[in-house]
């Protein structure tokens, strides 16, 4: 049967240079298009991590050598790799689709994320972003952008930006008119643009929306039916890499939660994932943890976890 | 009375740093929401030049200092800068909205603009990006990358593109569907990437696709009653800079191709402008130049200069 389907790919899966990437996207829209094919209604969010890294990292040292004449602010960094990665899928998914004779329009659409200014996160930004400088240059840049610079394992001094909560996706409304229209969508590119609302007003914010809760909250106001989270690994596991390591195909939402609780699942990779799985379960929807090879077996209950209330 | 218009934005009027950009988009916006706020219909397209050369030359810095891992070529990049143009743009543009109590949905569409790999200007690649090399880097790259490198007037050698006609926008049933849906589109920025076909799939090629040809395509291809190319000064002028200058508030199609080929107009500048607006015009449309500050009036005939059949 038909569903609305929101895809979580990982910025790892995407390699760490553009040559990877083009050869990559073409692997990952196979089975994206596989699942066209059977009749669902896909949208693609995406993470940037190594993508934006390399882009903050290489307008930043460009900037210290005075080749440009301005360094580029996160949340552009972030517009940026949401541009680059999003023509690589768009482009790779149109000439597989091209490939099987099947005509589907494909956008990426620039996306910007509400996150709020109080959240917690904001006083006590974690996510170390960018270039490594000497403790001069660190302070100097902190006093001329506004920056948190902290020392980073010994290798010198990095900006670290927070990593807050998705509230909305601004630009929901053309997303489902996309979806409705029949068009495969590509959004939330690296959880979003962060944004904060004053008075009315969107402005960017140096930070890092998780991009599995970023999915999440999109799959939540696009009303899919089901989330893919797409790992590494086929099925989440508890007691990873222990004797009594054990492969889960499905998770009540407080099995979930205990597990979580518990320590199962490794933080900034497994455990966002469980996390965003368990808040689009508990908003009514099915989600699913698998991998890109099964993301098909997966939505037809064949293979990953599913996570459910 | 409401009019599907299309505004073609100048990458210069844009700055030439992201902190530039940011400030000079929110005065961007205003006259483009007065159009909206009058009742039409408005799709922007926009230009690239500075923003594409900071990107390319700051990834190519940043690579040739080992800093990362590779360059970012030229398709890439164009890519890059539609996200990084767009999302102020959609920001500025949602922000003026918010600012009048109007509610519009903004959208920036990655486009990718397709070309003839037969076009004559592959043969004769004319526009210079990039970082400057001296003749041992720029024949390494050359070498590596199949890229074509000239020396600069002096000041060493850069990559050179070609410049291509554009022939279609990939994208374009995506921007007529959001148009229909009441959304303002921003697409073919820095008129476009340049994508070949080849066996039925899309290739990006590196090319630089003049952004009022694009523009002048995109308006062709979403049956735009009017396209606005906006420049630095109200109206067109003959015989500039002479004691017999003359600006224009018309041109038929046959005196504008006349004026061209007396060479009244700058190449690179308002030749590009003026052939672009003639294509249109060709097509049944109205073109208009005008200044962004009068584009308003330009739209109700009160400015700019109109190139009609």
């Amino acid at each position: 049967m038909a569903k609305r389907i929101v895809i979580a790919l990982g910025g790892n899966a995407l390699g760490n240079t553009p040559y990877e990437q083009l050869q990559l996207v073409t692997e990952t829209a196979k089975p994206i298009v596989d699942l066209i094919a059977q009749g669902n209604e896909v949208v693609i969010a995406h993470g940037n991590g190594p993508q934006v890294g390399m882009i903050n990292l290489g307008m930043a040292t460009a900037a210290e050598a005075k080749a440009i004449k301005s360094d580029m602010p996160f949340p552009e960094c972030g517009a940026m790799s949401q541009g680059y990665i999003g023509y690589h899928l768009q482009n790779a998914i149109g000439n597989e689709l091209a490939e099987r004779g099947m005509v589907r329009e494909v956008a990426t659409v620039v996306t910007q994320v509400l996150v709020d200014e109080n959240d917690p996160a904001f006083k006590n930004p974690t996510k170390p972003v960018g270039a490594f400088y000497d403790k001069e240059t660190a302070d100097r840049i902190a006093a001329e952008k506004g920056y948190t610079m902290v020392e980073d394992a010994g290798r010198g001094y990095r900006q670290v930006v927070p990593s807050p909560k998705p509230i909305d996706v601004i630009e929901k409304n053309t997303v489902n008119a996309l979806i409705k229209e029949g068009c495969v969508v590509i959004t939330v590119g690296g959880g979003g643009i962060p944004v904060v609302r004053r008075n009315g007003k969107l402005y960017g914010t140096p930070a890092v929306i998780d991009k599995d809760f970023a999915s999440a909250k999109l799959a939540e106001l696009v009303h899919a039916d089901a989330l893919v989270i797409l790992t590494a690994v086929d099925r989440v596991c508890i007691n990873w890499g222990k004797p009594n390591q054990e492969s889960l195909a499905e998770m009540t939402v407080e099995q979930a939660e205990k597990y979580c609780e518990e320590g199962h699942f490794a933080p900034g990779s497994m455990l966002p994932k469980v996390k965003a799985a368990i808040s689009f379960a508990k908003a009514g929807g099915t989600a699913i943890i698998a991998s890109l090879e099964n993301a098909g077996a997966a939505v037809r209950g064949e293979s990953g976890t599913v996570v459910h209330l």
